[in-house]
Parts: C-alpha cells; structure tokens; sequence
C-alpha cells in the first residue's frame, strides 16, 4: 500500500502557506527555494515510504551534524561538494572558460586571517622538528599564457603529521601550516613546511557515523588546501593532492583530480641538508598555478562561505 | 544558460559511488535514501541556480540550526511534521482505519520519564501561584464503542504562564507541568495545573531567522500535549489546543485541528474556588479520549524518535 497526498492541491497549497508564498513580507527567493525542498521532501517520504523513526532518527542525526559542526564535512563526504566543481566546470565549458589549474573543493577547515608574507615563508612552528619530514614546496603563478603574476596571493593550508588542522586542533599554534604569500616579481612563491599526513573524519562524529552506514571510509590522501587570487583573474579554489598515498584515488571527498597530483621527492643529500638547513631526508615539491582571467570583478573574489574568523 | 549535468550517467555513477552502493557493507536502506537525497539535491541546485553563497549558507544554517537543537522545531515550522501526520491520516483512511480523537504533532519538547500518578495529581510546582490561572483538567479514555479504559496512561506536558517547558527552561524545577497519569476504572484522569501561554520561537535562534525570510511569525496558541497509551489500543499523539486564543488557528506550527480544541471555562465562585482550594478565579477545562483498537503490538507504542531523558 502506497498511499501519496503530496502532489493533491490542497497539499501543494499547504507548502505554498508554509513557504510564506501568501504572505508579502519576508524573501521571495528563499520562498522559492524552500517551496521546492517542502515538495521534495514530502515526495521522498512518500516514495520511500520513510518511517516515522527514520524521519525523527533523521531530525536527530541534523542536530547531532550541527552540534558538531560538521554539515560541510557531510557535504564533502556525501561528494555534494565535488558535483558543485563538475557544475561549475560544465558552466565554464559551456561559456567558453578553459584552460588554467582545475578548481577542487575547498573542505570545512579553512580559516581566514593567516599570516601575509612575502615571496617565501616557514608554515610549521617547528613543534614537529625531528619527527616530520620537512618540505620545501615552491612553484610559479602564471596567466594562461605562461606569463607570471606577481602579487598574486597564495593562501595555503595543510595538516600536520597528524592530519590535524591547526584552530580545529586546539593542541596546535596559532595559524600553524596556514600562510598567505604574495608572489614574487616573478610570479613565485616559496614555503618550508612539513609533509602532511591526510585527514580522517572523527571515528565517533556523525559524517563517519552516515559513512559507516554507507559501507564507506572517511579518509583523505595528504594534501595541501590553496586558494589563488589576483586582480584581474578568476579565483582559483584548489588542492595538491600527494601522488603516493594509498587513498590518493580513494578520497572519501573525491577532491582528487587531473593535474592536481603533486610528485614529491624525497632527498637524502646531506650536503643539499646542510645548506637548506635540514638534518636527514627532506622532501621537495614544486607546483605552478595558472588563473584565467577574470571575466568579471566578482569571479576574482571567493565565495562568500562562511569560514572560521572571516572577520579578521 | 542553464547547465544541467545531474542526470547524465557518469554523474548518477557519481552518487550511487557516494551512497555506497557499489559496495556490500553498511546498511541497503540507508544507501537508498542517501542516494535518493543527492539526486534531489543535485537537481535542486540545478533547477533553481542555487549559488555557492546560497549553498554554503545553507550548510552553515544546518550548522547553527543543530547547535541549538532546532531541527525539530523547523520541521515542525515547516509544516513538515503536519505533514506526516495528514500522510498517516490518508494511510488509516485507505486502510479502513477510521474514529477516534484525531492526532496531531508531538513537537520537539517532550522529556521521558516524568513522575508517573494514579488518577489525579497536580501538575505545577507552585512556583507561579498568586499570577497564574488555576486550572482543572478532567476527562475519559474511552474506546471507540464509548467503553472506558482502565489503566490507560495519559502522558502530558505543556508550557507554564511565559509559555515555556521545564527541561529546557533551566529556571523551572524538574518535570513541572509535566505528568503521567493512569485512568482509573472509568477511564478518568484528573490534573490541577495552571493554564498555559502558547509558546514562541526563540527570537534569535535559527527557527526563527528562516521564519523570518519567509514572512511568518514563530507563535503558537497555548496548548497542551498528550501520549494516550493502553495496551490492545493505537498510541495516540496529540495536543489541546485552547479556544479563543489569537494563534489558534494561525498555529505557526499547523498543529491546531477540528477535534482538538478545548473550551476553557473560567469560573469565579468563591465557594466552589474555597472547595477547590482557590483563591480568585479559575479555570475549568473537560477533554475526553477515544482510542482505536491496535491492528498490531507495533502501533501501540509511540515512535522511536530520539527524546530528552528518554533512558529515563
């Protein structure tokens, strides 16, 4: 027995009510779109034939998302955040937007307000000396004609050892492996920082918890996160992900793409050690950037995301 | 210019990878209705434009509405909980199911395990004697021949005079206005409590702020919920929803229905208020149950929905 009411123009009236859509006041677009949700929302409780304790276990699992903070790690895992690069790839393609570094998402674990140095900076504060391999990662930002920006801004976030993110992680310094570089004349930027380890979801969060339910890991290869801006170019939100990490094409956030694999060497030189300044093995990795340019000012601007101490 | 990319193959691939379903761990029905939701979502976005800002807020809102333990209140805000309940109506009604006092949202506030009184009891702490209205509550359960149910619980709880709930109002002491109360052998209950204000969202919480965007006010009539439970009978969740309030039928909830709402008579006796132990006017209030015979051991039982104490 399938019994459905949700399309019968009572019940359509009913979510136009609840919607505001008979009222004036308000905001018509959020009208609009919650509208939209009410129906979908009623229509897969009908065609799923959703339990009452699947509906309220839902309810209780958005509070549990919330308290946590985690609706954009979900959204991540769940790969909404990934289709919304496919889209946007699909938009540009349609309107003749190519070429330049792939975008890859952004994650939840940014945080504004890094420190702003330039041309070249040490990310880590050093309280991993000894056990992480550190790393000299250096590259270029280029128009789509190879031709460098300078000042351009590389905003760049990574994990420690641990796969933990300074701010989130308590334990960690202040804007630890968080940096924004002005590149050089050239268009290049520098940075000594550590090898990072890839992040996990929170065994008992509730995104590992729907994870698991889905018969699905929530773990990420290493990666370095970067936003690349400049004046007159589209804003460019992207990733490095390491190649060599067993979950590099296993990414529970699908942020791993083409052209987005970052080759690390690992150098056991003592004499190149010595002169970089690093006892034992470190590693090194180069990756350039290139932008398109922007077709208007506002692509040149990240989205307006709310993030952890955007007011600073 | 449109793009629509969603329900291109490579794409739905793209979801069922993400819900899971092309592996053999974790649960099939999760994986269904997790697939189910990035379909929908997916074409939401497409359909309406949804920008990078709208989304991210979206996530965001998700985060703040769960931190404050809300999303039961959206639902119910949302007319989605009435929903359910015009859905279960529409199944009893195809299913011959019919008679009855009608059901109507439980709401996010109740709390288990409150003290548990043979006939009558009183309800307050006293805590607001001298401002608020004494009132008396009495009535039967019955069965859908009018026969009386001895032993019938009747789970109540509503808001005190400011219209809020103990529990969740730290400053009123533990299961004030909260009660549940075994009819006697005439399937009676009897409650001194005082009458109750309608609640009213939190104004600054996230309940409130969608409400806002979308026109309407976050008020309720003052009301009071009941669990009608007997083994043999279908549990049954309503609410009385009381006459001549300005919100009783502008229920920012939808709860209100034909059938629920209680005639509050206010008697100014001063013999009849000294035989009752009052002073000054009262109020007087009479609700009677019936209860439809259970089909099954399972309907019997309120849902599982996740409830303050509920271990209790």
């Amino acid at each position: 027995m399938t019994v459905k009411i949700s399309q019968l123009p009572p019940l359509q009236q009913f979510f136009r009510q609840a919607s505001g859509l008979d009222n004036n006041e308000g905001d018509p677009r959020r009208k609009q779109i919650v509208l939209r949700l009410l129906q979908e929302v009623a229509r897969v409780i009908e065609d799923l034939q959703i339990s009452d304790d699947e509906f309220w276990g839902a309810v209780d699992y958005v509070n549990r998302l919330g308290a946590k903070n985690e609706a954009g790690l979900l959204v991540a895992g769940l790969g909404i955040e990934h289709f919304l690069d496919l889209l946007a790839d699909a938009r540009d393609a349609e309107a003749g937007r190519t070429g330049g570094t792939p975008r890859t998402i952004e994650g939840p674990l940014y945080v504004a307000g890094a420190p702003l140095c330039e041309y070249q900076t040490r990310m880590d504060d050093g309280s991993e000396d000894g056990t992480a391999t550190v790393m000299f990662l250096e590259g270029r930002v280029t128009d789509l004609n190879g031709q460098p920006i300078a000042g351009a801004t590389v905003d760049l976030w990574q994990a420690n050892t641990q796969g933990n993110y300074s701010y989130f992680d308590k334990s960690q310094s202040e804007f630890n492996l968080r940096r924004r570089i002005l590149t050089d004349a050239n268009g290049c930027y520098r940075a000594r920082s550590v090898v990072p380890s890839g992040y996990g979801c929170d065994p008992a969060g509730p995104t590992q918890e729907c994870l698991d339910q889905l018969g699905r890991h929530g773990q990420r290869p290493a990666h370095i996160h970067f936003f690349i801006s400049a004046p007159g170019h589209e804003h460019l939100t992207t990733q490095i992900n390491l190649s060599n990490d067993e979950y590099l094409w296993d990414d529970f956030a699908y942020a791993t793409r083409d052209g987005l694999i970052g080759e690390v060497s690992f150098v056991d030189d003592e004499a190149r050690g010595a002169f970089m300044g690093v006892a034992g093995c470190f590693a090194e990795m180069t990756f350039n950037f290139s932008l398109r340019p922007a077709a208007s000012e506002e692509v040149s601007h990240r989205s307006q995301r709310p993030r952890a101490l955007q007011s600073a």
